[in-house]
């Protein structure tokens, strides 16, 4: 009998990564191409599907039991990618229906962060965690949510989105057009933002003032601070501390049993995490002290993204 | 065949009331006892079961299914009321089993609030609703989080308090210690502080300078208010801006389809919902905008604590 595997493929603003992967979440080959750019999703499709072909041609003896896709602002229930601001594609893309049609096979779809979940759950530290909570800190900040072992969709099928809410009334301008939002403060473009405002404030040494402001990075905020410049660890404190905010205020929502960090920013470790124990330990409402855990994500850095949108297919199809 | 019918009973911190319902959710009689102020709750146990026999005693030819409980600090996991700071009972008290055991039927227990969010679900204006968020807005502010169907309870079974998330960091005290959170401006005591704030800031005329400050209540201020009082109407736009801030931030988290408003202040009705709408229209995340609506609880205002447990019971026994 054959062996059944899926195809996980995360949507991208740049490329498209797609990968097989068994049940036990091996990737068994992969591939990438460049996301689409015209402004209709068809010729992508095709092109997709074509790869995935490819790749399945030299796995004989394992059959294609579905697919799953992680895309930004990607739609659940209706298998849609909607106004997504970073793709080339407008409107409301019928995504899943298109590559069903293309493939012959179950697609399911749903936005990268939530996929990210998926894949704690299935492939990652999360399994037998019935609540819990996944923050993915990259370029900006998404969120899964898990209640009662399903993934938090809410109505529209958007739910999730904790790197929008308003964490400072009236702070940082974000690019939804609002004040405040939580991924201007915590992610890989909020932490450079804080040490940039931290060198206009302060008249003090810091490596980050040999580097031309216009090109300072967050692994450059990183590894100054690793290097112990002063002016560094107080960003990550101040991102700690925005982001302990932050974890209280989701613990008094769905109380979790952990809270799984994934991306950039969780992988500079202690300089991260030990702020962050001690402003969640001062800020935590007093019942749900000591009630959660604070976890780096346990799914490989290798393509997280392809074992999300994997585990989605998994638990879906 | 008898007809079945279950007790609701809410346990306030003054007074417990207590009725039988039946599944369409008649109140069939009710009645109401003080809280016990002892230390322990076994006295106070025995006296809950004696008083709802007897109204069992009146109803022949009805048999009780079940008995469901909302109580400050009540966990729906272990039926436990667990530190509640205006209950005399210390530690956790085992309230489920101590009623089982003396009333020798099944006995569901939780806190007041999500009591409340299932009262909205089976008997008020949530029935067909998958996902919706209910907040109380009481001396403080309780909240119920609905999701897929579910009430969430999240590990601990204390999930949902919502007035305790922190809305504006470095904001009023709190009774638990901390600052800033919601049912510090939100809320009957929230208000009246709002409005006391203002008459300190302000110089300006209002009716409420003709009453002694320690005795203005949420219902002064709304009557001032409702008489065009500027200070007042103030107050409740002020009130209405920090809940309106909430209530995105939840949108974002579950995307809900609607969001019912229960309790003292809700039934301020325009005074309170006009500026909340207008509020909510500027602070919403482009995504989820025209996504849900905003509710007044469909509950009728007599015994809706008892209405909710005895819904809990229905739904869970």
């Amino acid at each position: 009998m054959d062996n059944e595997i899926v195809a996980g493929i995360d949507i991208g603003g740049t490329n498209t990564v797609y990968g097989l992967v068994d049940k036990e979440g091996k990737i068994l080959s992969e591939g990438k191409i460049t996301t689409d750019t015209s402004p209709q999703a068809d010729g992508f499709v095709k092109t997709l599907a074509l790869e995935i072909n490819k790749l399945l041609a030299g796995h004989k003896g394992y059959s294609l039991k579905g697919i799953g896709i992680g895309a930004p602002n990607g739609n659940y229930h209706k298998g849609t990618i909607e106004l997504a601001p970073n793709l080339a594609w407008k409107g409301i893309v019928p995504f899943a229906d298109k590559m069903k049609k293309e493939m012959g096979k179950p697609v399911v779809l749903t936005n990268d962060a939530t996929a990210a979940a998926v894949g704690e759950m299935i492939f990652g530290g999360a399994k037998g965690i019935k609540d819990f909570i996944i923050l993915t800190l990259g370029t900006g900040l998404g969120s899964g949510f898990v209640v009662n072992g399903e993934v938090v969709y809410g109505h529209t099928g958007f739910a999730g989105e904790y790197g929008h809410v308003i964490i400072i009334p009236g702070g940082r301008e974000c690019g939804c057009g609002r004040r405040g939002c939580l991924e201007t403060y915590v992610s890989a473009t909020g932490i450079v933002r804080t040490a940039k405002i931290l060198l206009e404030e302060r008249k003090s040494k810091s490596v980050l003032r040999e580097i031309n402001p216009a090109v300072i990075d967050s692994k450059m905020v990183a590894e100054a601070a690793a290097g112990g410049d002063k002016l560094s660890l107080d960003a990550f404190d101040y991102t700690a501390e925005i982001l302990a905010l932050a974890i209280v205020n989701a613990v008094v929502v769905t109380s979790p049993e952990a809270i799984f960090l994934f991306g950039g920013l969780a992988k500079a470790g202690d300089l991260l995490f030990l702020p962050l124990k001690k402003y969640v330990d001062e800020f935590i409402q007093p019942v749900f002290r000591n009630t959660f855990d604070i976890l780096p994500s346990a799914i490989p850095e290798t393509n997280p993204a392809v074992l999300g949108a994997a585990a989605l297919a998994w638990k879906e199809l």
